[in-house]
């Protein structure tokens, strides 16, 4: 299939590098220039990138981000012909996703969310899922390309569904670390051996693929940024205004929201969100 | 060897029988009467059954009724002799469980406290996981006795360690559980398929043994309790107390902890901690 991929990150990259190695005729976009993916054509603006494309799939940091590719100056909008698909692949607000999605329609287009997860490891080994709001037959349509890059398809429901989806798998993220955060900050100051109660952890209904995955960084105290707190906390807002919009009480989100406030005002916001655990620490007077 | 098994609940009666099951010499003694365990014999007050004890297992309800049975009129102080070893399995207070360590040692007995995880059914198999907070070379005596009620001893640390890392594990499986439900009730609101939904989490990084128990009863509306509410309720306390003594701020758990007051005030308190959920989709408007 012919496809545009427009966003180069940390995610966009590997996956429009498998779609291109997997015989896709692939054209390539980034805001900022110079990065390029092997066996792509590199495209000055997601409009060029578009035109004649059957597919466009959006990976950009977020809402607004989406917004300008699609909608902006030199937009995919430009380049609109009835019978495309745009699929979006990037974490936003699901009732802007649903606004996008109406206005690709009105061009006879055809529109997905379908935000990942699996981190930058998933992207590079094909092993993604997809969390996808939209029509099942446009799913069908390019079932392929997600096959491609994934190995799973989850139909969430209508669009946005899929972002509000990643939304609540995030806000479990959040929450899961916290209460290991808390629990790890309580047992440390009363005398319990860490090793120990990792142990525990991972012997028990406790524990998760969220906490197996941090805590080798949390025993090494190393926060480099794998999943950077600042991301993690934009995603924590989407959380919120959803709930403020819907007329949900998030009180323990709300809660952990004030940590990524007070971890961001001391400066981690380029570090892991793991680091969150070390405001917990501190408060507690711990090192 | 000769044990004296206290406290006949719901995990105790289990434990007590593979005890007298593993051929040894058990006594039981229950609060309220008429509880029996096949192959045990039975004595009316704890100081009867802990005579001539080598072990004196203990497995009651909460901080009070393990010092009732301990130090009370008829409690197992009468019946210490150097040598013996007690071992706690109820869920407690660390401050309070080293205070009792404290107590039976100037008697020239041990003292364990070795919580457990693994519920009913890990009781009933012997699957057990116990967390023990004591001494190395006591562990090593009575470890015949925990291997044959559970599968995995691991040693906390100092006394109360054991129960410390307790509070810290059902900590965390509030957070989890919140955190689910949280995300379970926002993602419906907006309308996600609450069965795609569910395939995403046993999918990604956000499993846990905790949602995959709880996730068939919730789809049933079934809130009968496995883990009731009020229990779950005084471990929050119990870890917000210890927080409190040692000077450590657990922001996402005191939020839970007032849901958990919430559920209570609603008359919820003999359901599951489960229940929570209906708290946290009452207040977004949910049924």
């Amino acid at each position: 299939m012919r496809i545009a991929f427009l966003g180069l990150g940390i995610m966009g990259r590997p996956m429009a590098a498998k779609l291109a190695s997997s015989g896709h005729d692939v054209t390539v976009w980034n805001r900022t220039a110079g990065k390029i993916v092997e066996g792509a054509r590199s495209a000055a603006t997601p409009r060029v990138a578009a035109e004649g494309a059957e597919v466009v799939w959006v990976c950009v940091s977020d809402t607004a981000a989406v917004e300008q590719t699609l909608f902006g100056t030199d937009g995919v909008e430009h380049s609109l012909k009835s019978g495309m698909v745009v699929v979006d692949s990037s974490t936003i607000s699901p009732t802007a996703s649903r606004k996008f999605a109406e206005r690709i329609r009105t061009r006879g287009a055809d529109f997905l969310d379908a935000p990942i997860t699996g981190s930058k490891i998933g992207a590079e080994n094909g092993t993604l899922i997809f969390m996808v709001g939209g029509a099942a037959e446009t799913i069908e349509r390019v079932r392929p390309l997600f096959m491609s890059m994934g190995k799973q398809v989850i139909h969430m429901g209508k669009n946005g569904d899929g972002e509000a989806a990643k939304l609540g798998m995030n806000m479990m993220i959040v929450l899961i670390y916290e209460g290991f955060a808390e629990a790890l900050t309580l047992t440390t100051k009363l005398g319990v051996d860490q090793k120990a109660f990792f142990t525990l952890i991972q012997s028990s209904m406790v524990r998760s693929g969220v906490v197996d995955y941090k805590m080798p960084f949390v025993e090494k105290n190393d926060f480099s940024p794998n999943f950077p707190l600042r991301l993690m906390h934009k995603d924590i807002r989407l959380m919120m205004e959803a709930a403020a919009e819907s007329g949900v009480e998030l009180p323990a989100l709300t809660t952990a929201n004030q940590i990524y406030d007070e971890a961001t005002a001391a400066g981690m916001k380029d570090l892991d969100y793991a680091a969150t655990l070390q405001i917990v620490k501190k408060r507690a007077g711990i090192k």
